[in-house]
């Protein structure tokens, strides 16, 4: 028996221990999409307990202690009340035998807090205390974490009319090593069917200078924020779809569906694909020009139980994964995006983990653009599949289907600064994966090719590919 | 090279056979969906040989003999030559690498009758005869075969318009230990689509002493059938779907729709849909008020071969997976149902093992009503799934994306008295798979804390659960 | 360490070691679905150089090539400077962690040209120049490749048009002893939707001397061809469509459908659909009649890359997976074949691995014709399936869900006349897959069955199901 999180956990061949310690431990690490807080980095925040760290916005462990049979009251007393929301937590992390949530937990416990001993209701107090007093110390704060982590280039999550004023103190402050860049997130500006719109293109068009009364207006605010981003130093968009879709239309039937929009009328299912088509192409187009990568999460129902997602919100552990399987309508956007020359590097994610075939094998119909090489990625393994067995798939079908050796790795999705930790996850089970193929004859053991490849996996394709300055 | 079928069958690592012989083995069984018949078990049956037990209804095994240029005359003729049609199973059987008929076969040839050599067609002629004797034994009537395999709990599958004769002379009889519970299983009421529905509801209108002339009092007389069953002792009801649905329809839509069906006129899909829809509401209330479990079953092409469905009538063999994933409107099903305050407990089932992910991120988000810890249940492995890789493949699902310690654990699903078997098949890979964990480093070896998980799984969650008195 | 591809690669235990060298390895190859040229077979082709055999035309490596951002001209220039191309490759390969194309380019260096050594930049030259040299030797030609591969039977693929002249000279060819065998495919005569399709009517008349004017005289015309190719030793049939569909239509809707193409207008989805279900109805009666197997090959996005398909041609590496899924539709085909008395042997593959179970449980709902053994097959591993995760799920669902022992096996479905290493891949994966079972003590131990198995997989059940005479 294997100790438990030993320093060779999940490396379960010789060979796996050479790659993973020679060659994918001591890499830095790029995080090229997270929901982290730039005023939360730039104020340097630091926590009070740990329960606001991993209970105070992680709706997966919400959904763990719901499907346990916790009441609400008892999570959302976790600011009022923390111990016994950590209490409840406590109890059910045992219960969660081969979920991710489990190793996570103890990674970040090991790694942050030096402890090992087992989380459960007799030990909830002992721990909860014994994290106190470390996040009390003065290099865990905020920054803290960050740096001893080795996060070289972290990019946020932003709205198109920010104002990326955090952004802008951080780069002005040198006392700080990691680069904080931001992301370019225009979902409101797609989303003409959900409440909100109109009054959103009124904040982006004053953002942009410019009254958006037409949908050639809407482009031209888009394209005025993007270069504010890229002047910013963003290299990266992301895009939240419920499926894939392509439905082509012309600018008068566009200019239509916006106008019905703006005066408040509902826009049908068939109106808003158009919409949403016409301005992920125009998009597209702005962010191969600047090179960057445009980010695709689809395959996701989002607020499926609507009594809860009214009374806690969005993101708050409502959301399922989709079975409307969109990768044909996918291609046929990546398709027209290509045509016009428009077609930007992509991060393609779906939530539903059967689409990553389909993704794997049209992301190798779209490579031949000369762009960069790896220009369209199959993402790493999302939310629900951010598993062992959903990142080993992600590795077999990648392997399988695309090139391996051209892929930029891990990403930490993660409202907790305390998420970093999913790098070394990832970075065991790849060389797990590599290192059992060596082991059982499957691959040449060379190892310093093998490393090489590990190595740029791990950290140094992500760099190369966002064309980070680090 | 391990013994075949030995003590520590699928248990490869000493965490897993000590999470077995210490947590599982012992555990009763609770089997809360079979297709038993509850007449057979009242009278205590006897079987007159082993073609009787294993090739008189069990169209699996008809699959696989077809399957193997098998002709219909040699399975045709079971009861007549019972032994030609036993004959050509044992040439079959050999065929069957991978298949989880070969294990199924085996552990009852061992548990039930000490046989431990191989099925062939050299050995047919002596096994065959070996198990007649068995079959004589006074203990190894209906009654025995239950006690012996550690029921405590059985839950047959019976029509609402059901009088539930043979449970009432069950639950007088002292001398037989196991309780048998009817479950409800109102298919009949909810195909409009289907022939014979006019004339049922005229039977089900009797059975609850009303006529049904509208689709109010459709819904009465369900109402009462579940207020019988529950004087019952029901504690569960079962739908079978070709897929989930979610059509929404005013009460004059209803009365239209069924009085279109009484008149004997043929209702189409969408029509049926939202008639599906309707009752299923309704019967998710009255099970909601009762503390009932829904069962829905879909994600099944029923009779896809007409010519051999007219043949020789339904279950035989000539059914298939669908490919229809209807998870998104079973996520808008149980939202309405939510909406309502009428969502019951629930296990969902689809014969496609691919929306297991879509079905455990769903039932996650309707974990949060405080009825019961894991409410929503992601269904073990059914039908085809339900081999050593499927059941493997249900728990990787469950544990990565909801929580395994809430798990309700496996059930017969069985039109056969030796198919309890599959229970302890179903500990050992339970076991096998946690076991391979924690041999790993990948789970703290707690083992009073991991056996609990399992003697809860295997047994005591669906006791509490469904509320049964044991 | 296992050695890299040394003589037990793949098998990782004693009884796979014990099946793989003492029941398949010596079999014989029955190769009933390829993309050889039958011209060069006949002309006894001799390759100038190691570029030429591999990246003359196979896209799954030029994929590869562009995903490490290889620019089209070192593709391009594979003819004028082949060295050039196949140092790109050279560094492409280290790269390919955990693709198929990893280990058949080792196993075709290890078994054609001898070579151990590792490929990439450094080997290049001195790899080209080696397997130059061996290209040079008498027995390197085409024919000589075959036969020293153990091919007994070889099926082309072959438009119904086609004069066979080639297969004929090489019937009446005494020196070369692989049976060359003619395979049935006629999408261009459904493709009804596409460019070219008018014309190739007149051409297919021509060949069957029928003036097409109608649907039935298209199905005289097609009968006729396969009249002659069945004359000619014809045993297959092969179809590719994007997606499975059932349209039932009347002969009036056929002929004004295809009045309708050839006239030159645009027939819609619909209309083809109809068109091309009636046709596969017709052709499957025909295949039905002489014992021909259909292979229905679906769940494919042909040229989803418009770009560089009109810039390259079909199959220069523009398809993906889709997410169709049809099978539900594939269901209602086969029932339609079969109330009409004509459903033939049928060979299923589908793109889209998801797809597997719902056609294994389709497949066996139609075995009870009494046609033969395994009449209906799950096909093996397709294309972006054939890897070794691919063709392990395969054996899975298939030993799951159908009878594993009624597999036909594998093919090569090649362009490459050094594919043939693909058989000993299957092999070794299908002795790896069920010596494991052996080893862990999940079949029974006994090898003559197993190791009949083996055999009849690896080569006999292709021999008897076809109805070859070898």
């Amino acid at each position: 028996m294997k100790e438990f999180l030993g320093q060779d956990f999940l490396l379960d061949s010789e060979p796996a221990r050479r790659l993973y310690h020679d060659y994918a431990e001591g890499q830095p690490i790029v995080d090229y999409h997270c929901h982290l807080d730039p005023r939360q980095i730039a104020e340097d925040m630091r926590y009070q307990n740990i329960t606001e760290v991993w209970l105070g916005g992680d709706h997966y462990k919400w959904r763990a202690m719901r499907a346990c049979g916790v009441p609400e009251e008892d999570i959302a007393c976790r600011f009022e009340d923390p111990f016994r929301t950590f209490r409840r937590w406590s109890e059910t992390l045992p219960r969660c035998v081969g979920n991710p949530l489990y190793h996570w937990t103890y990674m970040e416990l090991k790694n942050y807090f030096g402890i090992r001993e087992e989380l459960n209701a007799q030990s909830a107090r002992r721990i909860y205390d014994a994290c106190g007093e470390r996040l009390a110390q003065p290099e865990m704060s905020v920054r803290g974490i960050i740096e001893r982590s080795g996060v070289r280039v972290l990019c946020t999550t932003d709205d198109p009319a920010d104002t990326l004023e955090w952004h802008r103190q951080l780069r002005e402050d040198a006392s700080f090593s990691t680069k904080v860049l931001p992301a370019f997130r225009p979902d409101k500006a797609l989303n003409i069917d959900k409440e909100g719109f109109a009054p959103y293109l009124c904040r982006l068009g004053e953002s942009a200078d410019i009254e958006i009364t037409s949908f050639s207006k809407l482009i031209q605010a888009l394209e005025r924020r993007v270069d504010f981003f890229e002047a910013n130093g963003c290299r990266v968009s992301d895009h939240a779809l419920e499926y894939a879709m392509y439905r082509p239309a012309g600018v008068t039937r566009l200019d239509a569906i916006l106008h019905k929009a703006l005066r408040g009328e509902r826009v049908d299912a068939e109106e808003a694909e158009a919409f949403r088509t016409a301005v992920l192409l125009e998009l597209a187009g702005f962010y191969r020009r600047y090179g960057w990568a445009m980010q695709l999460h689809f395959g996701c129902l989002r607020g499926v139980n609507t009594r809860c997602t009214e009374r806690f919100g969005p993101d708050t552990g409502f959301d399922a994964v989709s079975n409307a399987h969109g990768t044909d309508a996918l291609g046929a956007l990546m398709d027209a995006m290509d045509r016009r020359g428009a077609l930007p590097k992509m991060i393609l994610y779906s939530l539903n983990q059967h689409d990553n075939e389909a993704i794997a094998s049209l992301a190798g119909c779209f490579q031949s653009d000369g762009v960069c090489p790896g220009q369209i990625q199959l993402g790493s393994a999302w939310w629900y599949n951010d598993s062992k067995t959903g990142m080993e798939k992600q590795l077999t079908d990648l392997g399988n289907i695309g090139v391996l050796g051209t892929f930029i790795g891990m990403l930490t999705d993660s409202r907790s600064f305390l998420s970093y930790a999913r790098h070394e996850y990832f970075r065991r089970i790849l060389c797990g994966w590599i290192g059992r193929m060596v082991e059982n004859g499957e691959l040449h053991p060379n190892f310093s090719s093998l490393g090489e490849l590990v190595a740029d996996v791990s950290y140094r394709n992500a760099v190369r590919y966002f064309g980070f300055d680090c």
